[in-house]
């Protein structure tokens, strides 16, 4: 059961720099050190992060993990056509609204949310629907590139994580434990 | 038994945005999840993290959390000399080093080192000698705004997180669960 006399906050986690998704995790970490239940909603990276995958399973339904995004989209080896992920885009809308709306959950994260708006799977519609279905004792993370104007503006909390050096520059690979 | 053979990574999250400790906290959920050790030592915040020091001793023996710092410096209440903090940060650098040195840790973190650097409860000596103890098949995260140029130099990642919105500019207190 979640507190309806808690103040929720909007968390958006934003920029081109690494850390935004790990930051959503750290403050899920925090979280469920209090005992509270976090629903995560991926929307772009759908199967990579094993590392997070088991972390998150050890807590059972005390976090649940949805990936629903098909891949990375148009870099790799991303051959599927934009519609299925447009599709999967609008799934993982509706079931972050419906996680909101449940209030089931003291913190739910919409991960790479600005990400899909960025590259325009999804619409200002789609996100005006979930900050619309957002119980407002309820904490809601957004991360991801390119966050719009109007998810700042009615954020409380925005970080912008800048790219100062990162790894791949230096000719590092992506390090399990790390990346993913 | 961490692995010899490994690229660790020097990962530096620094500015005055909020999310560098979750990152670091972020970070250490994901490693976890891959039965790695990690440990963590604060040098500034002792006290309050309530929500991270449950999550972290839920994991017993793999995850370390050592609290050297005394409080907040120089805010809020503090009334401590500043021979106090000066001790508890040189504390803290030996306790990061032996930790290095120990090699029994797969990712370890310096939470909040660069403030104490930033504050002059600690000079580059100090920072040097943790860079220099570091094996390099172990991954440290540095945290703390005003991370100097040096450090950043060495580092293999480098995210400055930049404040856009805070919530206490708008009025709203710090939550459990989200800040501590």
């Amino acid at each position: 059961m979640t507190n309806p006399r808690r103040r929720g906050l909007l968390i958006v986690y934003t920029g081109t720099g690494k850390g935004k998704t790990t930051a959503a995790l750290g403050t899920a970490f925090r979280a469920l050190g209090y005992g509270w239940k976090v629903c995560m909603v991926q929307f772009i990276k759908g199967t990579w992060k094993y590392g997070e995958m088991k972390s998150i399973a050890a807590y059972g339904e005390q976090f649940e993990l949805h990936p629903l995004g098909v891949g990375f989209y148009k870099i790799l080896d991303d051959d599927q056509p934009e519609e299925v992920h447009r599709e999967a885009a609008a799934k993982a809308v509706d079931l972050v609204i419906e996680k909101l709306e449940s209030a089931e959950y003291d913190l739910v994260i919409a991960d790479e949310l600005s990400v899909a708006y960025d590259i325009e799977l999804i619409d200002d519609t789609a996100i005006h629907r979930i900050l619309e279905a957002r119980p407002t004792h309820i904490h809601l993370i957004v991360t991801g590139r390119g966050a719009p104007e109007f998810l700042i503006e009615a954020a409380d909390m925005v970080t912008e994580m800048r790219e100062i050096k990162h790894p791949y520059q230096q000719g590092i690979k992506a390090q399990p434990g790390i990346d993913y």
